[in-house]
């Protein structure tokens, strides 16, 4: 028995020798022969038992600690955390099939899925803290009218309304949409062209499976979505990490990578996680290349109903004249996450093919919320309830931006959606603030989640959409502490 | 220009003369070059135009016929049918996409499904027709009931359950439907175990993601459930069939056909669509070779609470002391339809594997129809409902086989389920019945439909839930008729 557990270390010949010591603690972590909060011996300790040298330890603990297996907390050494990494995909879930996880179980898929480290969403098990940046101001949503129309909905679930439904979804609501995309995003699409799915991550999950094979390149914004990047592991594609600028996606760099992409998803309206809005020239260079490439792009219109200066670009959809552009649109923000009614708009000559597919995956969305939500955009609600957030939302931006200020971050504050970015100063290490807010009761999510490839700066994700003007200013003192602590 | 359009016909040494000669009118067919309702040359003249042997044009027209493009009509000839066989996936959507899919269009994926020849569920745009056995009998079900459930569920919508919500499903549902189906079908398992999904298609398409690789055998029952078939080509899979006999799957014949295969999808409570009842020799079998071939089992043990006759047997889940066998349920037919949920019960080392997957498809179900549903189920009004349909379905099963008994027909009619099969008399063809039936306002499905090899007897699915005594009545009476003329 090592000082790491009773599994032995034999190293082989196959792989560098850091690499297989960092593969062996995993294991050792994730079969809980090494628990939570335990002390790791000194890297020093560790090479003289092994018979190692200390920079291989050194660099195995290191990629432990870059993937939230171990922390290091300065002058006492390296701990294995209470919450693994793998464990955050699903979050206050069973706790007993987590000890019975260790048993040997063959799920040859998962390993698609190896190379993503998952954010958990905010589940209703926990409770919203400053700075999460996926919780819309859900305390003003109007309750009242939504149940109102849910009622008014359930008293017509009767004979037809129970039967099976077209796999499309309902066609009012497919109506209600083009009509107000057409207008507000100038997306140019008939009912027909519009499928109804379970969020935007079902329309990522049905577009990854109609549109690549496995071994396909498809080109992604890095930093990037991580829920599209699982869409397309999931289909044993090859995501591409392609940089992005002030401009958006680099199309140079995605031609110069990987011309013969099958695929590009991209996030124009305000990239995530970054806020840039792609400029006019690369969407007409990424179109060109679609075109030439008889690729798809997949343009996820994510939250692009809240911006709060300028007038918004038209989506890339309405730019399209060649059939390349797959719009993905959802309710999940500008409603409520718990709704799970998103959608897709489909060149013409693909409706019919994602509507096959579509049906072999789930049959179609539950119909009584499509219902309620038809009433509630045809009736005016949507579009009120939209400006009132949008009002809000740019003064609770306005408020954070403010108390920003006096912190040593480099602020970044695009003019949309629900979060900026803090860049933190040389030598602050994310990790470190992150966790230390944590304790603070503060919820941060550095940049680097969300990147491929290494990403040069250091910063934080800040959501200010779901926190009152107390909640952000305290959140900020905290925050401010941290800071000058570290 | 050629009598079968513009597009010139070009032999090539590739394949068999028929085979490419059946390519290319199939081809034709779906581009509108021979629109619906055109009669064909005879074989003879078409021979003569090509310069083939007229057997060349007669093989090709009966594999066109067998598929179901074109109709021949004795002493008439043959004809391009109306409806496509690869339209029926689709019924009623978007007339506009139609035509416009003839265009070319790269949708690689699409080419997994070829072998699926797919039947439509009626959809809320279609009348229910006898004998289509997929409809419950809505107007009974307790819609009173439900809507005021929904309403009370409606007015708690409000603060963390407008969240994001666990993947797993709400878990009082889980909780209730534990209960239930440890009385019901002595399933045993922990609320952990259980995950809600979007109907029993959306838990086959979560376990063929999970526990197959492209490639990899999967044993079917022939005949057998499509959309099981569908979710597993999906993921590039090779379904094997298997054949099925008053025991249910033949398991020696599996292991002969593929000892390797990595799942067995069954349905062994009563199987899909003839009936048996799987016995328990078989289902012990089958739990032996799926600890030895290291192989999971899929049990869908959809509508199991029908059953009319003995004591059910319990689930194949509950024999499983090796962590074999995956359960499925769904209350699309004993709820309705367009409710959309499911769920899968799933050996305790499989559940956070399965969990972050789902995430990837459509993070969890809408969360309102999960609180009325666990209301139903724990205020007893599901059990009550459970019973109700339990003796309505009895009585009007009955109403059917004794109405038959007057037709030239074979009637097989399981305890269970909420159709009997017919088989035909032989010389009688199940496609000329099927088609003159729905001249009759009749909707019948085939036998062979769910069959992948050629299949000994030609039937008919009868069912008789969706319909009253008067409808059955006329309904045989029509068949009758139908029978009588052919």
């Amino acid at each position: 028995m090592s000082s790491l557990g009773k599994t032995p270390f034999i190293p082989t010949a196959d792989a560098p020798l850091y690499q297989q010591l960092y593969i062996h603690m995993r294991s050792v972590i994730l079969h809980g022969e090494l628990k939570g909060g335990s002390k790791l011996p000194s890297t020093r300790a560790l090479a003289d038992e092994f018979n190692i040298s200390r920079n291989t330890v050194v660099n195995a603990y290191r990629q432990l600690t870059a993937e939230g297996y171990l922390e290091s907390i300065e002058g006492s050494g390296s701990f294995v955390v209470h919450v693994l990494p793998d464990d955050l995909l699903a979050p206050s879930e069973s706790p007993s099939s987590s000890s019975e996880q260790q048993s040997d179980v063959r799920v040859p898929t998962l390993s698609k899925y190896a190379s993503l480290q998952l954010v958990h969403a905010s589940t209703s098990a926990s409770i919203a803290r400053p700075f999460s940046s996926e919780i819309p101001a859900l305390d003003v949503f109007p309750a009242d009218i939504w149940s109102r129309l849910i009622v008014r909905g359930a008293r017509q679930m009767k004979g037809n309304l129970l039967k099976y439904q077209e796999s499309a979804g309902y066609y009012p609501l497919r109506e209600a949409i083009a009509a107000h995309i057409a207008i507000s995003r100038q997306v140019h699409c008939s009912p027909e062209q519009i499928v109804i799915v379970s969020g935007s991550q079902g329309a990522l999950d049905l577009s990854a499976r109609m549109l690549v094979n496995a071994g396909d390149p498809v080109w992604m914004e890095d930093p990037g979505y991580i829920g599209a990047r699982g869409a397309f592991l999931g289909v044993g594609a090859r995501p591409v990490p392609v940089p992005v600028d002030e401009e958006g996606l680099i199309v140079k760099e995605g031609i110069r990578r990987a011309e013969g992409a099958r695929l590009a998803y991209i996030t124009p309206s305000h990239q995530f996680p970054l806020g840039h809005t792609m400029s006019l020239s690369r969407r007409l260079e990424l179109l060109e290349w679609a075109k030439r490439a008889d690729a798809y792009i997949l343009e996820d219109d994510y939250d692009s109903e809240y911006r709060y200066a300028d007038r918004p670009l038209a989506a890339l959809q309405g730019l399209d004249t060649a059939g390349r552009v797959i719009y993905i649109g959802t309710f999940s923000k500008v409603m409520f996450p718990s709704l799970r009614i998103g959608y897709l708009v489909l060149p013409p000559p693909l409706v019919k093919p994602f509507l096959k597919v579509r049906r072999l995956i789930n049959i179609h969305n539950p119909l009584l919320e499509q219902v309620a939500l038809t009433d509630f955009i045809n009736e005016g609600h949507f579009a009120r309830h939209l400006r009132r957030m949008r009002s809000l939302y740019a003064e609770r931006r306005a408020i954070l931006l403010s108390a920003l200020q006096k912190l040593p971050l480099d602020v970044e504050s695009p003019e949309a959606g629900l979060h900026c970015i803090g860049w933190l100063p040389r030598g602050i290490d994310e990790q470190t603030v992150v966790r230390q807010a944590a304790a603070h009761d503060l919820d941060l999510t550095p940049v680097s989640t969300f990147a491929m490839e290494p990403f040069s700066r250091q910063g934080l994700l800040l959501g200010f959409a779901g926190f009152s003007a107390h909640e952000l200013r305290s959140g900020v003192r905290r925050l401010k502490d941290i800071l000058q602590s570290v």
